[in-house]
């Protein structure tokens, strides 16, 4: 038996999520829905219809998930709660402070018509927090931190073409190893944000803009880059295109901790991710969780879930047999 | 509510595990279970009662969960079913070709309780079939490989004891760097034994024994060294004991695989343990495993589970909500 799926918002994500379907063979994809002209996408798989947000409903009885490839700021608080009303629906949604109110709206929903929604699957939160959960219950004594990049911050990057005179920017997240080499020997350390990441920033100017007063709007922007040691580079637009073209990602969480009597003895878990393309490897992240929502569904589960919450065999498509004799 | 735990084999694993149980506010140690004389014991946890194997019938509604601390090639295969007869269980068992075999036995007795049995709980299988299981499923087009160490393997450790004129002996099990990065690389190769591991033995001979043969004995011992790199140094019983005494071990699981249309972008996913005590790591998610199971039993499941069924916020002492406010 297959799950049918269908992708909703067709930007990096949503063709991230359609490349990662299309290597599950247990996987279909039925539909793309878009808020954009239709006529105006050209999908990558053959045969598969792009249909306007507003078809939707008719997909009910046509897939058993729906998946959320939207933006956390505005799309998905709304597109959740709105859509699990009607379908079993992942998203990756990512905005960490606003995913108990995020959660709650979507349970409600999900709770109403029965379905499940799997919120939050991505790398960050997603694979990073199993890292964090699993870490945390084998060590209860000991710190995590987690390291992003390098790697291209899309917030980042917006943050910076909001600024007057800015025509395009990307910004790179850098780890500094200093401080990654520090907690994993262990060390108990107040990391502040400036300890654990470098922000590069390249920047294309407009034509006679005041380059002085973009970079130091860029350095002093609250939250975004203030409290981080920032570089800012000028570059071309041709630059821009020729060596930043790409969205790479990834990071570290690593966790010490103790155990023993008396603290005797320390260890320390490091899970890493290196990833050519965010999105893709997002989308790939969505794929499997469209299996895993499909199944919690057939076991009879509703109302809000993360990733937390998914036994992990439910995201393979190996059978429980297989994956014991070849992988446990 | 605690969760009433057990503890079956008090040698290293089970001291590991009493250790991890007394950082868990929410597990209480009831009694240590032993074959030995339980005057031969001194816990290190106040209060606690040594009771002789044959009394563990009697602890059935005074525990919710029995730790099984003995080992995997003799006792686990006939204890494991035996006692989830009686109660929910919790092992190590780390014989990965008898997995499907240990597997369906504890499930027949589980099942026919009432009861849950989690097996082959520690870090290989363990964390590292949680890692290898996560990265398949979302990189289905790569290919893992798993290196261990630096550390000590217990049962190389132990083929070389049962040689002539050996009196003691350490073996380390080292990764090799180049096989390391060119996985990381996402280089698809066959790696055979000899590429990926050293082994590397430190060995105090007997008085007048002929070295040169234990040196190869050692080295063509089928399986366990034969296949392998092996350096043999002879040391007195005073440098293994001042130089040998721990028990670290670790090591890494690597994915590297692609995704896009045309194989175009690579991704690699790397879990990594550096662990100064292997019982005390080993002890400290058998604990956590034993939280797990008292869930899975109140939550109406029955039979035999591996961590791969395990929705991992159950081994959390967390409640959902605290885990997704601060952790996910």
């Amino acid at each position: 038996m297959k799950t049918r799926v269908a992708i909703l918002g067709y930007g990096n994500l949503g063709r991230g999520a359609e490349a990662a379907i299309a290597r599950n063979d247990d996987l279909e994809l039925v539909a793309v829905l878009t808020r954009r002209d239709p006529a105006s996408l050209t999908l990558h798989t053959p045969g598969v219809p792009v249909w306007p947000v507003e078809k939707v409903p008719a997909l009910r009885d046509a897939i058993d998930v729906l998946l959320l490839c939207g933006g956390s700021a505005t799309d998905l608080p709304v597109q959740t709660p709105q859509y699990a009303a009607m379908f079993n629906v992942v998203d990756s949604f990512d905005t960490h402070a606003k995913i108990p109110a995020h959660f709650a709206a979507v349970d409600a929903a999900a709770k109403a018509a029965g379905t499940v929604g799997l919120i939050s699957c991505g790398w960050d939160p997603g694979m990073f927090s199993l890292a964090r959960l699993y870490a945390n219950c084998i060590l209860p004594d000991g710190k995590d931190e987690t390291f992003w990049g390098r790697g291209v911050s899309q917030g980042h990057s917006d943050a910076i073409r909001r600024i007057e005179g800015v025509l395009d920017a990307r910004q790179y997240t850098v780890p500094i190893p200093a401080a990654m080499e520090a907690v994993r020997r262990g060390e108990q350390l107040q990391l502040t944000p400036r300890d654990k990441h470098l922000r590069e920033c390249y920047v294309v100017a407009a034509e006679g803009a005041d380059k002085a007063r973009i970079e130091r709007e860029i350095k002093t922007m609250p939250y975004y880059f203030d409290e981080y040691d920032t570089t800012v580079t000028f570059i071309t637009a041709e630059e821009l295109a020729r060596d930043h073209a790409g969205l790479p990602h990834g990071g570290t969480v690593l966790r010490s901790g103790v155990t023993g009597w008396k603290n005797e003895h320390k260890h320390s878990i490091e899970y890493s991710l290196k990833l050519d393309s965010n999105p893709e490897f997002t989308g790939s992240v969505l794929a499997a969780c469209a299996r895993a929502v499909h199944r919690m569904q057939r076991e009879g589960m509703t109302g809000c879930k993360t990733i937390l919450d998914v036994p992990p065999a439910w995201l393979s498509p190996r059978s429980g047999e297989e994956l014991r004799a070849h992988l446990l």
